[in-house]
């Protein structure tokens, strides 16, 4: 059993857009154990068409075909299928009667196009479309499925989660996969391997496959298993056992986001929380901000580039910049202490550092950042060093103070 | 003539990397005039690799292969390509010495496989990689070229661009495709043909392709001549024209992006900017801090995102709130013309909106934002309304307020 993918669009081959259907459709194919073994991307003419999807059906079961499904002329993904499956497009009613009320829900005027795409081959089973005007497409052919989807990718997701995957994962699936993914953070992922490798063997000898899926500041550890949901309590017996290894370290599972989980836990806390940053230049208070509801946690910053500003927003002493510099722990906590008491907050974050890729020095190196964090009761102070590279350190300083905050509020500060 | 690209590796197949390489490669290649018609992404597996090779080769006369060039026992192009051009490894002694360089240069110890990655096919042309180990293959078949290059982005850029791009726009290209671009903001595409529409059908006539090419809150406008620098002249006058009629929207050219333009205007002039946030949560000032050199123009921030901080940092006065709202022309105004003072700053931008999802009424739905930039002289306001996506308006609220600032400073203010 393998699927294959294809991709219709000269916008993806040009590189207008980048292929994220491609990336996203695999991920959730080979998360239910089905492989995916080919992605083919071509542009929107009838011979490629039909010649890849006869090449697919040559050595595929499964075919998700992508793309080409809109209004306008250069689409041309229906009539193509048409042709393949030796069939024709007739208006089905639902789908019709579907289209319509989408354009009325959005006080729109419904064109001629619009009721073409209710016109649907004959021979398909049609795959209802929520989001959207485009039907998607089933079509069998000696065992093997074919399914078109649109391209709009949330239109797409919302098709293959709620209408197609849990069908594909009855029809297809070889092996009944079940995995479960913990995420750490500030912690590299040869120190995690080294940590885990008492019981990394441990692991594989239950028959359960471990891996890393590194991506900047985060590690994400899955554990997979092919005899299902029965091995759930094994997994996460070795789930808390790390959490209580490193707890400082691990902040979420599956597809949870570090902010989201400082969110939460501000919020079940009823605490505020302000910052006063110099290198990340408002990127902590943003990523704060970035999600609904931040008002409940969120009160506002001092961002205070300038040393000038540091002094007479945040009261730093210009003696204490003059002897430890901008870049010291004297300074940060003299920040974060002040904007605790001025933004009237809980907890306040505070940041210097040298972000680069300027201003380093000897002793100073670019990408040495001291993070701060002062509550009612006290301050705490931290250094890192991100590398050399603008961005990324900004980025990294975002995540580590969001996950010393996390440690300060859960009390579990190393 | 055609071109095509074949990306191997399953981490792309599975998803856990998003093919931004054939994005990559299929703009560069078409930016020369040289079509891309098929993309297609294949496992680690030898027979595959044949297969596919032998495909593209029966229909394409240029085909670029990436990835499978790393030193562990997972990667397997350069063997399969041996078979495939029936030829051997061998080590190239070239290849030996600036692999040992590499090591040297980073103190780091050389391992067997280091030295294994010098053993290169006999009958192609090496491509020298002047960023990694792995070097690049040239294969000459029957008047096609295969090129085989590493998947590390950074590497196969620099190796296309500096080693593989001149080349194949001599031996390759069809056309002499020549371009410009110029970017604009805050306008609509529809909108921005409207403004073109009397001198779109000029643009085609004189033999010249246009494209439009919308992201968010921002569309470049391409013009292409297939006749090479000689109609720079003919395309730049079309450029003046449309600067003149909208010079509020237009920003900049080619690759350019807002706040490099804004960052060098301030720069050039010699002038500081800071901000006073509450809906965009500090993403502004960390947009004026995101590149290198921002302390010459940016000074500091108040995120003023409670009501009570609009008043006790930013001096907005209650009564204000309680009759207009945080989210109008007066509570933006005092904002900026505080913060311009407080600050120290030439310019202060502020703003207030609904980035939703929540806290919409009839009145003020989610999206409505005020923007306010104070200078000495005085003070600009204007209501925006970008829609229900809370990510979006805050990204469009940075947009706008860059652009904002950008007229002013340049006194182009409609």
């Amino acid at each position: 059993m393998q699927a294959e993918i294809i991709t219709i669009g000269d916008e993806l081959l040009i590189g207008q857009t980048i292929n994220t259907n491609a990336a996203w459709i695999g991920n959730e194919l080979s998360l239910i154990g089905i492989p995916v073994k080919f992605c083919t991307t071509i542009s929107d003419e009838e011979k490629t068409i039909l010649q890849t999807i006869d090449l697919a059906f040559s050595r595929s079961q499964l075919i998700i075909v992508t793309g080409g499904l809109g209004p306008t002329k250069d689409d041309i993904t229906k009539e193509t299928l048409c042709k393949y499956f030796e069939t024709e497009l007739e208006i089905n009613p639902n789908a019709l009667f579907r289209i319509e009320k989408y354009f009325e829900a959005r006080n729109r005027k419904m064109l001629d196009v619009n009721v073409q795409q209710a016109a649907l081959p004959k021979s398909c089973k049609v795959i209802d479309n929520f989001q959207g005007t485009a039907c998607g497409m089933w079509f069998d052919k000696n065992g093997a499925v074919l399914v078109s989807i649109p391209g709009v990718p949330y239109e797409m997701k919302a098709m293959m989660t709620n209408e197609l995957l849990p069908v594909f994962k009855d029809k297809f699936q070889v092996s009944s996969i079940f995995h479960k993914t913990i995420i750490s953070t500030g912690i590299g992922e040869s120190y995690l391997a080294e940590i885990m490798s008492d019981w990394e063997d441990e692991i594989r000898n239950q028959g359960l496959g471990l891996a890393y899926l590194p991506s900047p500041g985060i590690v994400r550890l899955r554990i997979t298993s092919d005899r299902g949901e029965t091995d759930l309590k094994l997994i996460d017996g070795f789930f808390t056992e790390i959490q209580k290894r490193i707890p400082q370290h691990i902040f979420g599972y599956e597809n949870e986001t570090l902010i989201e989980v400082v969110s939460n836990l501000l919020k079940s806390k009823n605490k505020t929380v302000g910052t006063v940053e110099s290198c990340t230049g408002g990127a902590i208070a943003s990523m704060l901000t970035s999600i609904s509801g931040a008002s409940n946690y969120f009160l506002g910053s001092l961002i205070t580039y300038s040393n000038e500003l540091k002094n007479e927003l945040a009261n730093v002493n210009l003696e204490t910049i003059k002897h430890f510099g901008a870049v010291s722990e004297e300074c940060v906590r003299e920040m974060a202490m002040e904007g605790q008491k001025k933004l009237g907050v809980d907890y306040c974050i505070s940041c210097s550092g040298i972000a680069g890729p300027e201003g380093g020095t000897a002793d100073k190196p670019v990408g040495e950042v001291w993070i701060s964090i002062a509550t009612k009761q006290g301050v705490i102070s931290k250094k890192y060093n991100f590398g050399d590279n603008r961005e990324r350190n900004i980025q990294m300083t975002v995540l580590a103070s969001l996950n010393l905050l996390r440690c300060v509020v859960l009390e579990i500060i190393e």
